[in-house]
C-alpha cells in the first residue's frame, strides 16, 4: 500500500456559482497530498443547448444523452468547465492535469445497453474501467488529474458518464494503490436529519443506519444513489467516505467535515 | 540529446472533415517514436458562435477573441474537437493525452499587449512559454499530447492562441532535450510553384530562397507566416521542418513528403 489519496467530487451548484467555485479551488489546491477532482457539469451545458436549439431530453429524472447533446456535454464538461477549473488551479499553486476518460485512455465505458430507455451516448462505467496505470503515472509526476464527466469506448466513440459514478469508480480502483478516500462535495453540510436545518448534520452513517434512514424518508430522491455509490465504494476497499459543504473543505483535515460514511 | 522527437501540427481544413480526420489520424498513430500533435481549430467554432448569436469580430483578417469567444474556442478547440481527436488515437492505439496550455502548466502565455488593435483574450508565446519538463513526464511516460489551440497565462486566464505558433514555440523549447522535426500538415501537397498545380512542389527551400520567392509572389498571404515561424524554428535549433498534405502523411517516413525547410 502506498501512501494516502484523496478523491474529490465536486458538483453542479458550486460550478455555477463562480466566487463559489473559486473558493472551493483554493481550498482544494491546499489539501496536502496526492488527489484527484471529478467535477460534474452544472447547468451552462444545459443553457448552452438551449442557446443552440437543442432540446434537454430527460425520463424519469436522467438525462438522455442523443449526438448533439453529447457534442455539448464534450464541449462545456471537457472543454470549458474543464479548463476554467485547470487553469484556476494552476493559479492558486495547483499542477492540475485536466482529463476525459478518453485522454491517457484513463476511463473506458460501454455505451449502456438499451433496455426500456434509449439513454444514446450514456457511458456506463466497468468493474475493469479505470487505467489505474495511466492515473498512477500522473499522481506520481506530481500532477493532480481533474476529470470532466466525459469518458469513451475504445473504439473512438466519446459517452457522456455520471460524475458521482466515475468518482466512485476511480476510488474504488485506485484503493488497490493508495489508501484511499472519497469526498463527495456539495451545496449542504452533510446528509442532514432534518433538510431545512443546516445544524442537523448526520455526523456517521453506517450501511444499517443508511437503511434505516431510507425507510424514515430521512434521505430519498437524489441523495440515494449518491449514498448507494458511496457504501458500494466503502465495500470495496475505500477506505472513507464524506459528504458535505464544498465550502467547508478546508476544515476537512481539522476532522470536521460533513458526514462520514462508514463501511459497517 | 535524447531520442527522436516529431511535432506535427495539423490545421483547420483537415478537422473540418471527419473522413479525411480519420484517415490522417490512422496515419499520425502509427508514426514511430516519440511525438506531439498539436491542432487548429476549424470551422466549427465559427459555426458553433454564430449558432450561439456571437459575431466574429476579425482585424486584417486576424480573429479578435472578446469573453464570448473565447469561451466558444474553449469548448470547441479545448473540448470538442481535442477530446473527439483524442478518443480517435486512442482507437487507433495511440495513448493520446489531449492538453491545453493550462493542464499541467504546458503552455503559459501573455495576453497579446494592446496597441493600435486589442485583440482581446488572444495570448502571444513568450521564450519561456513552454514547460518542457511537463512535456517531458507525459513523452517518457508513454503518451502522445495532444495540444488544442488554448493556452494560460498562469493567473487563472485562459487565451486564445495560434496553433501554428505553438507548434514551433514547442518545437524550438523541446530541441533543447530531443532532436525534433516539425512537420506542418495541411491541405495542400507542400509549398507550390504553381498554386493551381498540385504536382509543383518546392521539395525544398532555404532561408533566401524563401526571400526569392516571396518577392516573386509565389509564396503570398497566410502562407508567409507559416513560413516565418518555420524558419524562425529552424534558426533555433529545431532538425527539419516539413510542410505537406496531411493525407500523405504515411509518405514521410520513406522520405517523400512534401517541402523540406532548410535551415541555410
Amino acid at each position: 500500500m502506498g501512501s494516502g489519496l484523496h478523491i474529490i467530487k465536486i458538483g453542479g451548484n458550486v460550478i455555477d456559482d463562480d466566487v463559489q467555485l473559486q473558493s472551493f479551488l483554493e481550498k482544494f489546491a491546499a489539501l496536502q497530498g496526492k488527489k484527484v477532482l471529478v467535477h460534474g457539469g452544472g447547468k451552462i451545458a444545459t443553457r448552452i443547448a438551449a442557446d443552440l436549439g437543442i432540446e434537454a431530453k430527460m425520463i424519469n429524472g436522467r438525462r438522455i444523452t442523443d449526438k448533439a447533446m453529447l457534442d455539448v456535454a464534450t464541449m462545456v464538461y471537457a472543454g470549458l468547465t474543464n479548463k476554467h477549473v485547470v487553469s484556476s488551479l494552476q493559479k492558486f499553486g495547483c499542477d492540475a492535469l485536466g482529463l476525459s476518460g478518453a485522454d491517457g485512455n484513463t476511463i473506458k465505458a460501454i455505451k449502456r445497453p438499451v433496455r426500456e430507455i434509449d439513454y444514446g451516448y450514456a457511458g456506463d462505467i466497468l468493474v475493469d474501467s479505470v487505467n489505474t496505470l495511466s492515473i498512477k503515472k500522473f499522481l506520481e509526476a506530481g500532477f493532480t488529474p481533474v476529470f470532466s464527466a466525459i469518458t469513451h469506448n475504445g473504439l473512438g466513440q466519446l459517452l457522456n458518464t455520471n460524475a458521482d459514478t466515475i468518482a466512485s469508480a476511480l476510488a474504488v480502483s485506485l484503493a488497490k494503490i493508495y489508501e484511499t478516500k472519497l469526498i463527495y462535495c456539495f451545496e449542504k453540510e452533510g446528509v442532514l436529519r432534518d433538510v431545512d436545518n443546516s445544524e442537523s448534520v448526520i455526523k456517521s452513517i453506517s450501511p444499517d443506519e443508511f437503511e434505516k434512514l431510507k425507510l424514515e424518508k430521512v434521505i430519498y430522491e437524489g441523495m440515494i444513489p449518491k449514498l448507494d455509490n458511496a457504501f458500494e465504494a466503502l465495500s470495496k476497499g475505500v477506505k472513507n467516505v464524506y459528504i458535505g459543504n464544498a465550502l467547508n473543505l478546508h476544515k476537512y483535515q481539522q476532522g470536521e467535515f460533513g458526514t462520514c460514511l462508514l463501511s459497517k
